[in-house]
């Protein structure tokens, strides 16, 4: 008789018994009455943490894809899935906030002390997610001028370490962008097509300011000169030396080739065969500007219940959490690619055995019967 | 040196050795390989059960606060906002729908023969918060023909017999409605007061139906008779006698009494000592709401997941859940009081010396100066 | 000189001389003071109405890509994203709801007089919403036991007509699983494999009832008679005929192949080639949750704001739209096939030479190449 | 017969002959085929401009409420529920920017050509809500180093002289807070026995860290050098001098004494008469915060949208946008009062006669009686 048969009951299923007994105010045990409100704030920080914990299952099952080189076209879609999940978790962890703000800067005070200095800066998890996710570590913001690490124990930091070693999502990315086959096809260069499309496009676009009738010459002029900085910015990805100087300044972080194999992704989005992938970059994109609306928000939230008060980590609070919103950022250089896109109708034709590389077998066939 | 000193480590803090240590799913156990998304599943319903612990929290202070009759117009405000505090949690309950539905059908069935017979029917809390509330006994939908209680251990059980011996928050506000003083002031009959308004709102609305251009004769004949069967429910509010038979029907459960001082409160809203009983009263429906929100939103996820099959508890899932959402309603009363209500211009002045004892001290004061 | 250069200021763009200019309270001209609240009743229908306009457009544009025959591979993925904007507009359209409101019953009410018989009712875009989506004439609940349209002008009337007469998305994505190729390829019979499929599942689900230590006898035998009708829904798939009389019941819309079609779409959806079709699929379903979750809201809405009065166009207001939310269902032949689905690991595997033909041609090629 | 029965149709009401023909594409016009997403991008403006006009219509009722002194504490209450619908629909503008994403770049930028130079920077209606609320001309940042009111026409540049030159809603708070009675009730010195809660509650905090095992002595002494600067922040409240200095180098726009009432109101929040006085500052502040969100979310978007191109209005796009998140606030004096607030218990006891003084005339009525 297989185990499997077992009967299982909801609340040892879920190990009630541990999660709900785990909630033990400091305020209840320092002084005579407890603080109502420290419930609120342990239960909330307890949620965010289960919900650290799914994301970092999810961030490791789609690392592991990556490693195992299962990263087929159908391995995608599953990536893609994940990738979805956690960007509707983090929905939750934004929305979350209101709830916080339900608990008043007073109400919070009278209880703070007892915390002291426990922080959210102490969250292992929440450190794992952003290392899994790519963040270097050189980009780290200190922390009253120590490492961020130095809150942690040492099993701790051994977590931290293995969270480093691995390659991040952002490698993995990169990596497989750079197998990207297609860049390299037959007689078709795409960089060729692409930098003529693109010359036609700022030509019409010149072409729409000098001929404008309510702009003065010297907002037209001013104007023109605007559009130069647009057009060096298309000009540094057709010229890899350039590109390589913007690289070694740390401006970029992917490599020539896998800029140019997301670029073919975003333009060539239709295609069949990259229908995944363009949903993959896209949802890394998403993930990021969660994450920074998610700091965004943290930081207006401490704002209005310490002002300007020193967190109980000791950091500076909302300004910290401000600063990392703009600094803790790891998908950039796909924004960058975002100002290299044309419209659709200056896209340039794909020849046709390109077309056919990319399309469905059974479409291919079809083709063959006709 | 006091103990409330002690440095304190957010790791410890939240017991997360407790809590991030709950999650062993069932299919890892009996089978090789794990499936994925169980650990979703898992996850996903501690957050549920940590969010109900709150909730619970929440209404345990609220009625206490009724107990103790500390139910001054201060402690209203601290009501509310603490109603307010679990309808932004329920909020969080019905938007995690979302997470849950990124658990496909397949990946779903993949584990959901080892959950058996475990079912979001056996949590306790759950059962609680309804009876907190005010769910009535008799108003349970049967289980497969079973008490809804049948699935519990019989400490549990002995759990939410307490749940249902302490005066539920629907009973207190009842009481509390039944004490409000207004109703009785001296010469003024609000009663009468509002009768005349009524009939003057009825009258003018007949006056439009039989005004109109484009309705047929027989149309209007309709509507008329139409406003006849409202102007009969207003006349049931007219006549206690009539009141109490549709409270021995089980139509209302309000007495007659609590149900004129909440018409007075939603009328009178705007004097300053009714504000907040009006909040409280409102946010009961927002709570209301929510609740039937996420039974309705849940129901049809259930559909979507697992279509008519029965669920792991073995109850008829989706279509359980979409009957709780029409018969586990709670503050069904004050959906009442909307039929009652008049337009504002329509409201009949209070009598200068009642306004006074709905206003501020500090108003009266500047009055009597001047 | 080209048109196109031709400066274009936002103002005049966007019309909003019309746009701003087409808020006239009627409760201005009838009484000397307006009410403050009618600008929000007016601009909110007129934003519902915007959002109803665009609905429309993408509706009819993916209409046309059907007709067209255009529905190969690449354009799928087009009317997916277009779907997928209407469900972020219904979102919205839901959330509208909350500005909704923050207008109180007594504000409304002392208006609401002018606007007779005026009535949501009346929205002659929402009905050719419905019928673009695929509501049958025959579906509709009426309206004061008048047909839905009696509201309507003769030019009005016309357009409903044209939005009648045309295919419908349904019908179009039931002709389109019609034509589905895969399901009748060579050797393989897919309703065979499924079949075994799910006698094999039905049998482990019998096994751990029978297997259970806690349930008791009784229970066991009644849980056994409702597999039976699990089972029973199953063979109804596996049987033509009977499936027929269900839809000369009209209990399924479906024909018989679409929806074989569809459950095949479901179970293979990993599949390069199904990847499309099955967000296709899926995202209906949302566009029918939505809508349900539109009109509950909405009618909860209007409980709140007028109780059981009559609606100021005469209907029954709060019922008329909460039995909406019950009849008026599209695309509910989908959720039947949730019922069928079975755990991911006993799809039965496909044919190396069909795996292929869902595959992409690329990936073909690699094989061979090896 | 009054005018008031006529009948009026939904279709006439609400101009939709009008709202539902003001969407003509220009690519439509110049080219062969319409741009199809031009139609989503026109709406959704349209919608926009819209919820300004409600917002401006909010806001220009809350100033009459203020310039008529009629700001007493029932008209407060209505001020609080029109500042709660501001906010409800700015949720909403920021929501639509989930519509707005479902226009890719290269669909965008196929029409984008044809707006030249029509930009979001000449909406009009989103200046005057600026300058309603309160937004200095000072602070605003130059565009492409013009005045910012260089895309209006003549007529339009007057509208904007009309919404500065009245008293903004920021103004009338500050002249509200300064009429405030209750700062100089008789003996009680509120300053005074703050002052003091300070003191006592500062030293706490020292104590706190003294004590701590953890921290190493180098940590101490940096944590208390920060305290310090907390309390030199405390100190300036103190000293109206050194305040007036703040006030004299722009970093603070309240009064001394507007921002002493406003500590007051954040404090006594409780008692009866500062309730709705605490809303109305408390719903400031999420103005303030829905607006910076809307600004970030937008920012995003652009980014996102046309990466780092000018904007068709020839703005630095993203850039601007996201400068104007930080630099376009206005209440930020609320803020500051936030780092002035102690823990609830520290709360020094108001005097039994100014208790009653912000209470209600009903409860002073019935201590005398008992």
């Amino acid at each position: 008789m297989s185990e499997k048969f077992t009967s299982v009951h909801y609340h040892s299923y879920l190990q009630l018994d541990k999660i709900l007994d785990a909630q033990h105010p400091r305020s209840a045990q320092v002084e005579e009455s407890v603080a109502h409100d420290e419930m609120l704030f342990i239960i909330m920080h307890q949620v965010y943490e289960l919900w650290f914990k799914q994301i970092i299952h999810e961030l490791e099952s789609i690392s592991l894809m990556f490693e195992d080189n299962l990263m087929d076209e159908v391995e995608i879609l599953k990536a893609v899935t994940r990738l979805e999940r956690i960007i509707e978790i983090q929905k939750l962890l934004i929305d979350q906030i209101n709830v916080m703000e339900t608990l008043t800067a007073m109400d919070f005070l009278d209880f703070r002390q007892y915390l002291f200095p426990a922080s959210g800066f102490q969250s292992l998890q929440f450190r794992v997610v952003e290392n899994l996710l790519g963040l270097k570590q050189e980009q780290r913001l200190t922390y009253n001028n120590l490492p961020y690490d130095v809150v942690f124990s040492e099993t701790q930091k051994e977590v931290l370490e293995r969270s480093i070693e691995n390659k991040s999502l952002l490698t993995h990315v990169i990596e497989w962008l750079d197998r990207t086959p297609f860049l390299e096809f037959s007689k078709f260069s795409f960089l060729e097509a692409y930098k003529k499309a693109v010359e036609r496009m700022i030509q019409k676009d010149k072409d729409a300011i000098n001929a404008s009738e309510i702009l003065s010459e010297e907002t037209k002029k001013q104007r023109l000169t605007m559009m130069g900085d647009t057009s060096t910015y298309f000009n540094a990805v057709f010229d890899p030396a350039q590109f390589e100087e913007m690289r070694n300044r740390g401006e970029v972080k992917f490599s020539y080739k896998a800029m140019l194999a997301a670029l073919f992704i975003f333009l060539y989005r239709d295609e069949p065969i990259l229908q995944q992938p363009y949903r993959l970059l896209s949802r890394l994109m998403d993930i990021e500007e969660m994450l920074t609306n998610w700091r965004n928000r943290h930081s207006q939230m401490v704002l209005r219940m310490i002002g300007r008060k020193t967190g109980t980590g000791g950091s500076s609070g909302h300004q910290y959490l401000k600063s990392t919103a703009q600094h803790h950022q790891i998908f950039t250089d796909l924004y960058q690619v975002a100002t290299l896109l044309i419209p659709r109708s200056e896209l340039p034709a794909l020849p046709e055995e390109l077309k056919q590389y990319l399309g469905f077998y059974f479409s291919s066939h079809e083709h063959v019967k006709e």
